[in-house]
């Protein structure tokens, strides 16, 4: 039987790696990866056909796991936080549904077992690390144009400013791309106040990491990074200060029967 | 040192319990829980001092776990899923938040070191059975309105349609609640296309887990109980069949590069 596991291997630590992940990677000859994930893990990855494939070149990345899986390998394609949210697992399905419409050539994928194991994504280690800042409905909008139009982000962050959503936004900046997140600031300023509590959280869970809590009025690219979680929170949420302490949670609503 | 632990344990399948939640839950001598989680993780609590509380005494279960944990014992508050969403990680710190404002009388709290472990979503665990339903923006709308007015739901499951969002609906019924979702799926179906796929998770990554892959006109809530996960693509979300197999998955957009 062939076999292709999508797993996500979690932020960073890999205290926050499933047990399932780690068995998973165990049953396999073949992994398929960015080469930065497979170093974090280290001992997980030991042992295994490493197939290291550069950043922007995901198409290729889903096609050689696909490709692996169907020759016999048992294969995981391997991506940091949740392999399903803005990651390779969708990639590898779409590939499939261009194949069950006659756009590829490449019957054998069909074949193909497919097993998805999720990881812990990077605003839940943010919001952990900060308090409990998605206690509440929140929504998550990636910045990236490369394959979404503007008008499309454009309006989803008008939604989750009218809608009063927790806004996580993955992809702020890139390299080449650097105003979408104080256009994206400036949008929620119409709906939501200056001082709402927005966490900045830089290699989360890793060696170097870094966790700046500041409001939405301060928030700017020039101090976020390709590395950087930024969540915003909704008009209720708090930033706490006590002691050397602080965190930023989002109520349910308790607060009248306390 | 006074310590309490905020740990999510994820979905049910202890095999995708967190090494750190393991971890920390080791070290506990107490742990406050709703009953439920606590035997669906059988091995990992044995030992420990149990508080079971039950369903609806959300209030006095932080309480209890600050009131543990402030006397001097290491105490995890314990939830399924990500205890950050949705769960209790945020009353903890809405209590501590009264108590910095002098709404409380326990000034011990604030002594208490807090550590939140993230865990898997249901969200997560659903769309990681089904494929890649959370591949692009996404967000979350509690149908409780114990705590929400029905107005704020009601804008925001507006808002998730307007931003033509992937939504994952929490509390979707309840014993006595049951109206909510049937308008929440009128509500999208004036934004997006009746055949949305929408996914039906009960029990997920449970013994008795049960999927079921339908769409959005054919959702009801006489078919969705207290444990289910319901999610709801966006416009582009599909649906895909062949063989024996069926996935439902949300594209990016690398369809116009593949």
């Amino acid at each position: 039987m062939s076999k292709l596991f999508l797993v996500g291997m979690g932020p960073g630590d890999t205290d926050l790696v499933s047990p399932k992940a780690t068995q998973v990677v165990n049953q396999c000859s073949d992994l398929v990866a960015y080469g930065l994930y497979l170093d974090l893990l280290g001992d997980i990855c030991e042992g295994k056909i490493h197939h290291d494939l550069p950043l922007g070149e995901e198409i290729a990345r889903a096609r050689l796991a696909l490709e692996l899986a169907a020759s016999g390998k048992t294969t995981a394609l391997i991506s940091s936080g949740d392999i399903g949210i803005y990651a390779m697992a969708t990639l590898v399905f779409e590939l499939l549904d261009q194949q069950i419409k006659g756009a590829e050539n490449c019957p054998e994928w069909l074949d193909v077992e497919i097993e998805v194991v999720p990881g812990i994504s990077a605003m839940q280690a943010g919001a952990a690390k900060a308090g409990a800042m998605l206690g509440h409905d929140f929504c998550t909008v990636s910045l990236s144009d490369l394959l979404t139009p503007w008008e499309t982000i454009e309006k989803r962050i008008h939604s989750a400013g009218a809608g009063d959503f927790v806004v996580s936004f993955y992809n702020p900046v890139s390299k080449k791309r650097d105003w979408q997140l104080n256009t994206a600031r400036d949008i929620l300023l119409k709906y939501r106040p200056a001082e709402t509590p927005v966490l900045i959280g830089r290699q989360l869970t890793r060696e170097d990491e870094n966790i700046e809590l500041i409001t939405l009025a301060e928030l700017d690219a020039k101090n976020v990074d390709m590395f950087t979680l930024v969540m915003v929170g909704n008009s209720e949420s708090q930033h706490i200060v006590y002691n050397d302490k602080q965190w930023v949670y989002t109520p349910r609503g308790y607060k009248k029967k306390l």
